[in-house]
């Protein structure tokens, strides 16, 4: 009948497809990656959202259109996107792209693998622990755990929540309502995830208690206690300090080593404070109390920021992260200053008694049997709140490969010390304006414009912007 | 001095890394893309942990590796690797990868894009308003919010944060402790997703209620009912009722339309029981449930499961989903059924009162600032709890333009009702064996064996299953 179809007509012609997917990448090599890397051409193309709207012709209609015409698409996308890896892109300290890394992100797309189990993603369940265990081992860490996750604020997230299942695994089944009220420690500085983390996990933004940074944007570690003491004199419990090594704005580094002592030194008193009778759990708590090292989770994100950035691939920098073996969990996006791509995320664990597959598992039979004919901890699924999961090791694994730990250190290096000497070379041989420039506190070197004379003005002031930019613009 | 860059050396080198990426993709094509979709190749090429550990030579090491290795190490990536592609892979209903979807996500890939700002994301923020537009359009919806998110978990759980701040907006800044508890309503035969999002939000799993099933495995109206009065004589607040449309195992559709009338005829009750009193915030509790129109969400996962799938493409299908356009919120994961790939999932909502910015929203004044030269509306980066978000939308939007929606369609219906009869057909034809099938309420078509002949043997009965798959495995 003609309802039946022609099984010899596939829904999906595949050389066809595939002659289409090599004229889309002759154009993504053109557009995004020739052209979006040369300086010579814009960053942008701007057009007001009415306009692009009308350019794109966004509709979705009922008929499906020719080939020829789709390619025109993929090159509207490509010309009316903002080029990310443009040299002037935010003044990025990498101009361009990692070619290794998009080449695992292209591989990790045509697999398309869900990365729960051993026997779904073989090589992916071993390149992710692998790249965990190389991670971890920057941190100081011989043994632990972790998982990739979908952006710094999941890892952050993630974090809030472990610390909160190891005081109180209650918490995973009668919900916070079982609990004291928990609060959480951070700077004014810290990313904006800790907030939405709070919110999100039904915390609450307000028992995020703020502590005080010094001049140069840093915890203070006396602060943090005395606001620990008050919270506990409250009535609630201490979870989590939030610390930043590289903070978003000003690229600050929080005294990891100190905070850990503050830490550690209220790790036992345990003081839940006057309101305790009112808490069905406090024997339980009294009890985990005793049993975990730390009451007070340090937790560090490694991100990029202006100066911060993945300093532990570096002798020379990773200093400013002296302490952080002393954390629990630290949270590193190597899809910022590491060039991985969107999304890289991995939280970092020193936990060894599979804290994060506790925390986080519903044991979903159909998926995770346990009578299978390999290490069942190998299915790694559980770990996350997540059911599929893309694989986002690959990229960072083989860019690893590729340049070797030697060649990620050379990278972060030179990001951190070579922008201003090289600017201040090029001023002085082209002769347009000097101006000094210096390391501030652990930050490594700023350019400080000393404005004393009185005929200075205004177009000056721009002039020296722009001449700064203009000398740097290929760094 | 030595210690200075030489300028034209630059970090990356274009031509070199381009020719890289030329190679590798000429990889991807032969290794995953023709053999991979190859009938006569494997699905998978097993290996024991620890010999493949062997094979891919994991280890990342100080130094970097040459372009040969590294191609081949692309090369073993894919050659380990599941073919999720195969046609034999997991009894998939489509065997193959769309061409369109994937050539988005390389587009995706390459231009690196983090979708917060139309500032820094202008086609993409218009392209995902357009693809959630046209969604909401199927669930019959004329106006309406929505995002995509990094999966179907975190699509339902965002469900589930927007339904608790809608009745309580102090939990954002109090947390839970201020509030009254709270219970989800659910079937046992939903996604384990709805438990991780209790767990993780802090509501707790036993605070989800979990309703009868009928023999097909579809929620009981009758019983939803009874459980949301016992739970509110128990002093606990109704927060969301999470349907399922194509659960995950049995692919049953819950019946919207008369869920959808209980929790009307609950929303004005209003009922918190005994334990009101104990609860600062019950004045405001009272104001919000007059305020809201239900007091329950109906929250439909449409996702692909045997049977199940985006049903509100197909005319002849979408009746299995009636009454979804009262539900509040809709999470659809086009990655499934669709093939658009990992990750792709939109929630969508019937609400118009920026609930989504309103609860995930940190408003921070580095991103977010409101006196930008556009509508800043078109900034949807603070409607998630994510920061850095990739762009999911592309490829969807991509295969869409290339088929329209009589191609996708044509998918669902071919994936719903072809199946069996054109097993059927070539049974007949190649006289093999023979069997019937039908369609089971409202699923469509099962093959069932009516075993009455004691001379059956397990061999008939493996060679049944056998034929089946043999007649089947190129659909
Ligand atoms: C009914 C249902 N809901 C939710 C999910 C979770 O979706 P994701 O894997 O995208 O998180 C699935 C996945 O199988 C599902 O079948
Ligand atoms: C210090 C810090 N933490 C967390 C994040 C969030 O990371 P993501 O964008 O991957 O969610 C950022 C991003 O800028 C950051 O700078």
């Amino acid at each position: 009948p003609a309802e039946l179809p022609d099984m010899n007509d596939p829904l999906i012609d595949h050389s066809e497809g595939q002659l289409f997917l090599n004229e889309a990448f002759k154009i993504i090599i053109e557009e995004v990656l020739c052209k979006g890397t040369d300086v010579k051409q814009k960053v942008c193309e701007w057009k007001e959202p009415e306009d692009l709207a009308l350019l794109l012709d966004l509709e979705l209609r009922a008929a499906g259109e020719p080939q020829q015409r789709l390619l025109q698409r993929v090159k509207d996308v490509a010309k009316y996107s903002i080029k990310t890896s443009h040299p002037r892109f935010f003044n990025q300290l990498f101009a361009g792209v990692d070619y290794h890394a998009l080449a695992g992100r292209f591989l990790s797309e045509a697999l398309n693998t869900n990365l729960y189990t051993y026997e779904v993603a073989p090589v992916f369940v071993l390149l992710e622990t692998e790249v965990l265990r190389s991670l971890r081992q920057l941190v100081g860490w011989t043994e632990g755990d972790g998982i990739f996750c979908p952006g710094g604020s999941t890892s952050n997230m993630f974090a809030m929540n472990l610390a909160r299942y190891r005081l109180f695994p209650e918490v995973k089944s009668q919900g916070l309502w079982a609990v004291p009220r928990l609060t959480i420690f951070t700077s004014a500085e810290s990313h904006y995830s800790v907030k939405k983390g709070a919110a999100y996990l039904g915390i609450g933004t307000d028992n995020i208690i703020v502590v005080k940074v010094d001049e140069g944007g840093r915890i203070i570690p006396e602060d943090l206690e005395e606001k620990i003491e008050l919270t506990q004199s409250q009535g609630a419990v201490p979870l989590l300090v939030s610390c930043t090594s590289g903070t978003t704005v000003r690229g600050a580094f929080d005294p990891l080593d100190r905070i850990a002592d503050v830490c550690e030194k209220h790790t036992t008193s345990g003081c839940i404070g006057p309101e305790r009778d009112r808490f069905k759990s406090v024997d339980k708590l009294l009890l985990s109390l005793l049993k975990v090292n730390y009451m007070l989770h340090v937790f560090c994100c490694v991100f990029q920021a202006a100066w911060g950035g993945s300093v532990l691939f570096s002798e020379q920098h990773r200093h400013l992260m002296k302490g952080v073996a002393r954390a629990n969990s630290v949270a590193w996006n190597p899809h910022k200053l590491l060039m991985a791509g969107l999304q890289c995320s991995a939280l970092l664990l020193q936990d060894t008694t599979n804290l994060l597959k506790k925390c986080h598992s519903a044991n979903a039979t159909y998926l995770f049997q346990q009578d299978k004919c390999y290490d069942v901890n190998l299915d790694v699924g559980d770990k996350t709140v997540q059911c599929g999961r893309k694989d986002d090791c690959l990229k960072l694994w083989l860019m690893w490969k590729a340049v070797g730990s030697i060649g990620l250190a050379e990278r972060v290096d030179k990001a951190f010390n070579l922008v201003a000497p090289v600017i201040k070379e090029r001023m002085i041989k082209q002769g347009t304006m000097m101006v000094g420039y210096q390391p501030l506190g652990d930050k490594v070197n700023f350019f400080r414009m000393i404005v004393l004379s009185t005929l200075v003005s205004k177009e000056d002031m721009d002039f020296f912007l722009d001449e700064i930019e203009r000398l740097g613009n290929d760094l």
